[in-house]
């Protein structure tokens, strides 16, 4: 075997197929630390729940005091990065700047900007666990074999997605591109459940099961909302025009949608207090009260 | 940014947005705990298939050993705490006693009973790996594309799903709270297969994919069940009053249910032999021999 | 407790339940090795993006060497391990050979032949890079809420699952047993998606949200085609004797499958330039330019 | 080779050999967790210089907090086991009283004693810093090659020396057995440096070089004192019936004893201001301000 | 920065000045894995002093198996690499073999001799740990600051380099090159006690604080013999011809030797009884019963 | 207990007794990546002798160049932190510019400075290499007991001190302050052995057993000099006015210093060819080849 005629091949298809290598990559979000902080973020939310901490009334607030150093310290330079990225991506930059001027620029400014946005998510985590708090009532109430807060806490998977997702949707309504993507497709993959960062979702939310769950970008979820396992909440069409369109459903209060309903349009209303039947084909809006099967 | 304020804040809400976090966490289960018992139980089942292990003849005692002594040391603790969780959170206890005292019993009564359970469990291994042989088996008959039974145990999810479900079923059924609801909930996340602690399934079980099926706690599944991803043994109602009722179906022997179908309701019978076509949608019985499609 | 008993139990178990447990398991393939490859394999791929690596222009080619000598040395041993294996499993062998003289020659045969195929494989990366960049593109065309080719790589679980498929499958076509279908199992864990080794996929491929998509080993799918979450392209029968027919469908160039769409049938072929509506039930061909639905 | 025989004959051993081996080994001080306490005790007397850790002025004080609770947890543990152990080991105990009675009162006795100890030395480090930073300066004055504090904190290892003695101290003279000394053997390893955990040492004392030193229980030494490698401050005579006397010498303020100097016995006094030459053997007092050479 | 040609002027150095640099690494003893193995043959003679194991009387005999099958596994391999290295590097070899004979009979040779010492050793266990209870008592005896055996098992030295040269001894005096002076030579960094493998050190030995210790390689030592820290016992002459002579002192039994005293020569012989004062130089025998000072 | 109370006493003394710690320490060379250089260069010297690598003619130089990298990206960083931080610590500074200029400046000064003498310092491999064999052969030559290269670079504590040294005195002879003293002292804590970084050792530099041996800043060696255990090459006085002067002796060519001995004052030569006998006192010069003992 040549080795290094096989690297240097490799090499080689560095240099022509650029579009996907980066060298230079610590310009560039780091999924690992995104993860990490992550957990971080949900220690916060519950904290001696997620994971393996001695918490006792003696050491909360310095385990406290340091995931919050840990979060300002590693997401305010992941955002950071993330926003030079798209900024240098864009046409245009400030004319006549150097290539160094432009870059110091966008540094300067995307710094303020990323701390600005990790203070106001920490600020606000007491918000955030308002929130949490009714989705894990809405659990208990919602499926009769939650035994308990605790038992949905510890292992329900639709409460996982739904706490990720309520910190990557703040994330996202402040501006902060790739970020909240990658932690809704971190969570995705440990759950099977698919929400867009861009799904606005009303209180006491509750997913059973969970598994294949699409909820698009510009979802609408009222309070009180029940759904089950593979509940696709979509476009009818995927030009990509349509990119800042309003492309997927409204979901009014009080709905529940039972497993394997796909529901499609932005112009799609689900009724106050309807119920979707499992497996149906909706791409009409349905009025209030209304019992959908197929 | 004036991170001690932001800290109060979060202090704060743990003090009046009580409900979802715990300090003294270490009185509640630790799912790391139960998941790396759950290796060892994987390792005692198929020795040296799932995690590195050098076994050998001279060394094959000695892991064994001590994947033994592993499991009654850590499991034996999270059941206990588990037990005493319930018990503490009951109304009632022993009147007239102080809460010390309390604890105390609750203590004493719950170590040597969660002693118990785990010596069962282990007890049971032989037993299990029997079941789950016929399991291997089943797979390597059902899936044309299986080369061999080591395939099988090396790389089909719902293999895992099945093992797991297993040894979570044998807690569940001899009294455990919240421990196997972790372990499937866990392996859940790794297949997307979900399959509630409490369904009762017989022998030779083959999933084939898997990602999606839901299977309720009081389902029931005779011998030689072959069943596809996307699959649901749910119930018609998801009424909390119905906690202790028999919601989900029973699926006789020798039944295949193919890819998306849905099965609901709890005295929905799927006799002996039938077929159920793939997509197709359930809610009531179906006589033994019956190919059932859309 | 009578521990010494009890291993008692499960080492006889051992001995009597014995097809599914190895000892002498350092001579089969090793699932956290094969992963650890697949790991390497994506940091050729795609450098920089997917595992902490501080690159830059000084060390690209130095990492690059690492990786290459990592894998050559890893999965060459993994690779020869499944090899003696299944041969070791099939009948015959060479006649009035003693055991041993059998394993030599196994042993002999086999490395030479792993070594071959890891340097082929090693020798397609720049193919493979060349591939996989077709389908980030066609995932940025493809989705309306792509914002550019970076949030692909770092986000997107159907290009993982995309990825490690185009590994697989060249092992596969090079007749290596066991080890492309733990590669794919894996990310099948990780993203929900299904794709047997064996499925042959064009170029430019693009699955979006995939929880739920099964590919089966025989499919052959074209060039520009797109699937969504929960589409099966399945087999219509699992008899075991079909072991080697083509059992699952042809999908043609410019298909577009929506979401929930089961195809099923060795004969079945999707013709160029159709659209599969989603949640529909496809057992016959369906000619060029066909809009399908319910 | 026959394992199991092997192992017959070291658990045989066990049995017969009992003296030097501890089943039951939880209740015994374990070295790990003594010395990682020292490294938390050592991050807060120089916080930022000795162990990696990202200090700024948001954190230091959680970092502070952390420490703090992991001395508390860690040592407490390790002190009461050690108390429980020698309360053990002593004859008498409470005449009538069960085993097991016992061992609850040694428990609880203990218990507190570790708390309180723990404590006032949590409360000591003020002081500790405050002697510290007198010894750092007496480095610098004594020794032409150091360049300034930082280097003397970063690279001396008599500095490191004197700093683990100095906390080892505090804790023999609260009455904490075992402890101690696997606190001042550890450094002693890392330097060569052996000074007993009793002896009792005043303000700015340097050790330049250190290895070799040897200084006895009850040795005590003035105000700024040097010492240099290789010197001994040790007993004429080590009959175990002089466990309780004082049997090393004493050196009085401003004394410099130069490298392989000998100094024994208890009621050796070496007088104010005096300088003891190299490789010297002083077992008698000598006045203060003497220059004594060979 | 030309890296390349930085690496390129290193990789002539491997070239060029070959004699220390091994390419082919895997055929040399690790370092590592010697060290390793230490600490398992310790943790089998002090079960649960030295490092973190939860002990007790249901895993022991377990914990005892592993230990064992680890020292088999690894030391045996290591002992093999440093037979076939000497065996190699010796002139000869068998005429008329290639290269490939030599190699294959070499190791051929060489696995078996490896396991029959490694078997040997862990027989010897039992043998070991009687003298090193027998070395404890004697620490007890002869330090007034012991206050116990426990004390002196996990804070001592001392005792660390006794234990390790017992065992180094035994694998010194039946032939196993360079893996004793590796641990020999791991222990001297770990305490300052350097101690050749090759000395014969009878029962009850005894040493104080340790520092500076040399001990030659053809040193015979008595029974209940205490030496103190700095004590060199060396040869007269360090000529390369007498590599095979007797150049190092014998101490006959009951004897004691202070602090710094340097005694030389193979035929110097320090007498039952006697007394060796501190930083006296000796290079002549000593009746037995004498006190020797300067 | 009332821990806040307790953290703020700590966290006042860190305001009052600031001189020993440091806030903002990432400013300030970290010990641990020093530590870690010093394995990368030990690595390149002696490939696959003292750290775990499994090294082949394939990956060598893939090998090589990532500890070049990692030297190059490491080194660098901490030599600047260094260099700014005594830069910072001087008086002056450039007149009339700010706090902010002046750090921008030392930065940008101190960067290409560090660069620079890392770039040196690779260079300069070879060059250690070579010096380094020179002093392995030393040994085997020197040391009757010696079997062998290998052993000595596996086992022998003198020789790691030279190779670090080695490294440690090219450094400091091109002006990196404090980085060579925690090179010089963290081989002092490993072998006992203190070498300051300033002095000038010559070629196939042999010592044995070492323990002990002090050998200071301005010290001047030879080529061919042997040295043993416990040797000072000392200053006759340590006022610090002396701080720039040569404190310490010179040995000439061929000279051998036995244990013990003590040489001390700048002045101080030993001539060609001499023999310093063990624990001798020397503070005058010695003629060539004089053999000088008490």
């Amino acid at each position: 075997m040549n080795i290094d005629s096989m690297i240097d091949d490799i090499m080689d298809s560095y240099e022509k197929q650029g579009g996907i290598n980066r060298s230079g990559a610590e310009n560039f979000p780091n999924r690992q630390n995104v993860v990490s902080v992550l957990q971080d973020l949900q220690s916060l939310i519950f904290p001696g729940f997620k994971y393996e901490e001695n918490i006792g009334t003696g050491n909360l607030r310095y385990i406290t005091g340091l995931h919050v150093n840990r979060i300002i310290s590693i997401l305010t330079t992941e955002i950071q990065k993330a926003l030079v990225f798209v900024v240098s991506n864009k046409d245009g930059g400030e004319a006549n700047s150097t290539e160094d001027e432009k870059k110091e620029i966008q540094n300067s400014h995307c710094y303020p900007l990323a701390e600005k946005v990790v203070c106001a998510l920490i600020k606000e985590i007491p918000e955030i666990r308002r929130l949490v708090q009714l989705d894990v009532a809405a659990a208990v109430r919602g499926d009769p074999a939650a035994m308990n807060k605790e038992e949905v806490i510890l292992s329900y998977p639709g409460l996982e997605a739904i706490v990720v997702h309520r910190i990557a949707y703040f994330l996202y309504k402040n501006g902060v591109p790739i970020i909240p993507r990658i932690m809704s497709e971190h969570v995705h993959g440990k759950t099977g459940i698919d929400i867009h960062p861009g799904a606005k979702i009303g209180e006491s939310f509750f997913i059973d099961h969970g598994t294949g769950i699409v909820i698009g970008e510009t979802t609408v979820i009222g309070n009180n909302v029940k759904i089950y396992q593979g509940v696709t909440l979509g476009a009818l069409s995927v030009k990509k025009e349509l990119q800042n369109a309003k492309r997927h459903p409204t979901v009014e209060d009080d709905v529940t949608i039972y497993a394997g309903a796909t529901i499609l349009g932005g112009e799609t209303v689900i009724g106050k207090g309807s119920t979707i039947g499992g497996n149906t084909w909706v791409t009409k809006s349905v009025p209030a009260g209304t019992v959908f099967t197929k």
